[in-house]
């Protein structure tokens, strides 16, 4: 299997390339990290930086976007429940449906910030902001 | 967040960080993908490499673990059901309840060899050979 590295994803996909993206159904965390994530309407939202499991059912519980900042500076993490995100093989990146000032509103955290990922209420305003049901339902 | 690299986790850990991997229920994939695989002996197996998630239903497939080989030559590849893996805190690692034998019999890939993911029937061989249900089940 060739290992996949971020600089991979920029170079440009023949058609075979994106027939697998679109049909094959396993893909693997490293090819989901580093991915762009954009809203309907084409414009970059962020970057899929890491994948949250949840060890219990083995479902992937978030995938974790960073937004703006510079050099690790300002930058912002938002949870996205893994139901929001939706690969779209035109844009060559995950879709989700929000524009970049409801994203601005989303629950985030800095870089350092200790999260409690098993905090049920944390968790569970989170799903609300997205309108999905939670990872643990 | 603090990134966790490979490094972080040789550093030896306190009693919090024990508990912790012990209680939570998420990990991130970057953290599972470097972590140990030994038997119910303590014998090592491998090293998780990558994780292979299934976009349809949003769980994890396989967790990939490299086996053997030397800087990258002659490194087998398996990908084992998610659920024969199982987190023991004192053994700081995953542990599977296979001798080193039953491994080497073991479907596995060499590096740079093309896995058709999708395969139904390389999936259920898998699936049967480690005793599991297939995760499209």
């Amino acid at each position: 299997m060739k290992a996949t590295t971020p600089s991979d994803r920029n170079l440009p996909r023949d058609q075979d390339t994106l027939r697998e993206n679109e049909t094959n159904r396993l893909i693997s965390a490293d090819k989901v990290e580093g991915t762009k994530v954009k809203n309907r309407a084409g414009e970059d939202l962020g970057t899929i930086d890491s994948i949250m499991i949840d060890k219990l059912s083995g479902r992937v519980a978030y995938a974790v976007m960073s937004f703006g900042g510079f050099l690790g500076m300002g930058e912002r993490y938002h949870a996205l429940p893994w139901s929001v995100l939706k690969y779209d093989t035109d844009m060559n990146g995950y879709v989700i449906d929000l524009d970049k000032e409801t994203l601005k509103n989303a629950p985030t955290y800095e870089r350092g910030e200790k999260v409690d990922w098993n905090d049920r209420e944390w968790g569970q305003q989170i799903h609300d902001y997205y309108r999905v049901p939670p990872y643990w339902i």
